[in-house]
């Protein structure tokens, strides 16, 4: 399974790509930081963004995006164009008709650390055991995207094997 | 000048086109209410809204879109489907290349009824006489959509009239 993980933003839009499946390696394939020039107009940039995200899309062809789930209490200055930028990736996998997931950041980081409030830099340690790297993911901010990436591969390899294993006992 | 008024929503989409000109009476072209199913997830919705709009722009052509400014301090249950829905008509207009301009809920109610605190119902009432209409717009929630239309027009053009008599004033 091939997953695009997009941690949303305007100024920056971390974008990451991972293939692999419950129970083995994971393995990155891409990641990556989407800017938009900060001076444009907020329609341009959207544009901007959707354009840019086209690209990654149209190389990697993931089989599942992955998008962080914008709320309401983060930072309320930058909330609206976080909320207009999560739109992007939404309206692109609706478009394609790709399986979107959106996931909380607790969510992400419950499933890379195994603790919900884990800090940044514990992330990014774990998203480098988890994924082999040699080293952190660069851009530093790009390694959230990537949390959300294999993030969405255990969440829906775990969703996938108790469908399976409810078959099974059901005996179909 | 054609200007075509949205006001976001992923329930309920406002939509009106207006034909006019500063100083001249203004004709309501078309209004009416863009729904998508409540039932469905977000990300089909947003795109079910772009194909809706798309048929809007495809039919009417309008010269200028105006969309109303979405702020972090509106009821927060549904502030991040309006964000997110907000990104369609912007993201619209960006691509086709057609003018976008947000205006604030008060900027509207200010241009049409002369008070940015104006109620429901003294907008609508306005712009059914503005409009020259027999009867107030329906659906009666698509009345802020020709409200930020009728906003746009009048605003555009005081801003273009100042424009060109700053351009007399400079002798060009």
């Amino acid at each position: 399974m091939r997953v695009l993980g997009v941690d949303p933003g305007l100024t920056r839009c971390g974008v990451g790509v991972v293939d692999g499946a419950p129970g083995r390696q994971l393995r990155m394939v891409a990641v990556g930081v989407i800017r938009t020039p900060t001076g444009d107009p907020i329609h341009e940039r959207l544009n901007s963004l959707a354009g840019q995200l086209d690209e990654w899309l149209d190389q990697y062809q993931p089989e599942s995006i992955a998008v962080e789930r914008v709320f309401a209490r983060n930072d309320v200055s930058t909330i609206m164009g976080t909320a207009q930028a999560s739109a992007i990736p939404m309206l692109a996998a609706a478009r394609r008709e790709v399986p979107l997931a959106l996931h909380t950041p607790s969510e992400v980081k419950a499933a890379v650390t195994g603790n919900g409030r884990a800090d940044k830099a514990q992330v990014t340690a774990m998203i480098t055991r988890i994924l082999a790297l040699n080293a952190p993911p660069k851009p530093a901010d790009a390694a959230d995207a990537l949390a959300l990436a294999v993030c969405h591969v255990w969440r829906g390899g775990a969703a996938a094997r108790i469908e399976q294993a409810t078959k099974r006992a059901q005996g179909r």
